[in-house]
């Protein structure tokens, strides 16, 4: 089994790690990207990453990158950047080859953790998998027929824009009752700050975010269980109309949100349970992701691996 | 090209023919399904058809069949259908093979109609492509990634009951605001008898149905113009999930409502732009089904000749 290089390029920062058979071996150094402005330099950084991992396999051949945004993966290039500016139309896959002579692959980053999950986490085994990842926003990445699922223009996979109630909450881009809009990390701690504070009790912004009210909820607060329930029973509508339309073996749920586990996880069940037909439910796996923060560079090392033996296959 | 038997089995009849290359040679002798009572008075007056077809082409060697229920495509058995009695379990492909010595599929109704209108019709070139038939139930069937998409319990494409509004009308099987309970041929013909009684003008129920309220609308009558913009917005919003979740390059409408034409697809497209980002939407076909009523013949007749020529491909 051959080693690769995956990174995990987000707002924040930028994660990285030689892996192997899904096990990383050694980690990268973590690039702050803020600290950067613009591609160039950011380039010069990731260059040094990979120099820095290659030393500890001389022998790796394939690099996988993984970037929040829209990525074209098909030709490798970084269209825009979400939150990070100065990525306009870049070429990524080929500069890097050509800089690294790694062959390279580029990715979205929902789609490379889902690939993570299902090749070496919670979605093991599966075939027809959706993965969702709760946080500041509502992400997700599709493995259909065993396979990958892009869609078209390769943007497949936002359940978080799907919409629970056609004349609901208005979002960013035009639609009415976005998911992500309900139960955002933001959102969550939103509407929890609305209702502690029309039941008098007084509590900041910051005391409402997902982990403080996961622990609420666990100390008996029904406040905070009302507010988890509420939240599972969107996403489980959410994702009962995902079942209706694909009928997945698998979903997997992850991101910070998800860390509230069983007070989510139930509500999201019964919606389920309740809302779909038995054959959908039945067999179904709902399950937390578990590679958490190690699902980005896992990912786009395999997807990176796996794009290097297709090459090989048919060259 | 070879030709194969196509067989549409619907709760009312059972439609056949001789298909070459995506059109049909001839016509079955039409079954009426209610006069037959079970599956084995139904399964020979099936061979008898298939016994007349085999006439006008004496080489045929594959057998298509798909059926609105419950079946199970990869084992050829049909384990329960809707509106017909008397079909519970049976393996359906077994039976005609060995009664016939075709090569025979067996398929979902929606999901025939899906690869026919790919095959050959509305989404010909098409590689991720939604078909939904609007009538008195909302169906549908997927093309994903070039290959028919049915999912971990083969039956995936129910974009009826998808909901879009997760504390809407409740539905048969649980779930609230499944859009069939918006715009199935009924509860269109129910909304606007209710707008009519409520302008005060007197109407039947039958004068509200889809083709009636259709030539309403073109007449001027606003009441019914209104229906149309309100049901084309619905199924939009949640044509306009499905676009999030899978960006496919072509929509596929069909069924008896969707003979409305410009009434519906107008708001349908007002919505699917208004609500999703433009690189879903702006290289987005959206057609009316072209195959109309024989979508289904020509359908599971390429069902069958595609599975002959993998079986011949995979001995």
């Amino acid at each position: 089994m051959h080693s690769a290089i995956g990174i995990d390029f987000g707002g924040t920062s930028i994660k990285s790690g030689l892996v192997r058979d899904g096990r990383i071996l050694q980690r990268g150094t973590l690039i702050h990207t803020p600290q950067y402005s613009g591609a160039e330099s950011l380039l010069e950084a990731l260059k040094e990453v990979v120099a820095e991992l290659r030393r500890a396999d001389p022998d790796v051949r394939a690099l996988g990158i993984g970037l929040p945004g829209i990525v074209d993966s098909v030709n490798g290039v970084v269209h825009e950047l979400t939150n990070v500016p100065g990525w306009n139309d870049v070429p990524l896959r080929d500069r890097l080859e050509r800089d690294t002579g790694l062959c390279v692959t580029v990715e979205n980053d929902a789609n490379a953790m889902a690939y993570g999950e299902w090749k070496y986490g919670a979605a093991k085994d599966g075939r027809h998998v959706v993965c969702i990842t709760l946080g500041t926003g509502v992400g997700g990445g599709l493995i259909l027929n065993g396979q990958l699922y892009r869609g078209a223009q390769l943007g497949a996979g936002e359940a978080g824009h799907m919409s629970i109630d056609y004349r609901g909450v208005p979002g960013p881009y035009g639609n009415f009752g976005a998911l992500e809009r309900y139960v955002g990390n933001n959102q969550i701690a939103g509407r929890a700050l609305e209702l502690y504070s029309a039941a008098g009790v007084e509590k900041t912004l910051e005391q409402c975010a997902p982990v403080e009210l996961a622990q609420a909820a666990r100390s008996g607060d029904a406040i905070a269980r009302g507010v988890w329930e509420a939240v599972g029973a969107e996403v489980g509508a959410a994702l009962a109309s995902v079942v209706w339309l694909l009928n997945p073996d698998t979903i997997v749920i992850g991101g910070g949100v998800a860390k509230a586990r069983e007070l989510l996880f139930e509500p999201i069940l019964k919606s389920l349970r309740g809302r779909t037909l038995s054959i959908f439910h039945e067999h179904l796996r709902v399950v937390a992701a578990t590679l958490d923060n190690d699902a980005g560079i896992i990912g786009n090392a395999a997807l990176a691996l796996d794009s290097l033996a297709s090459r090989s296959n048919n060259p």
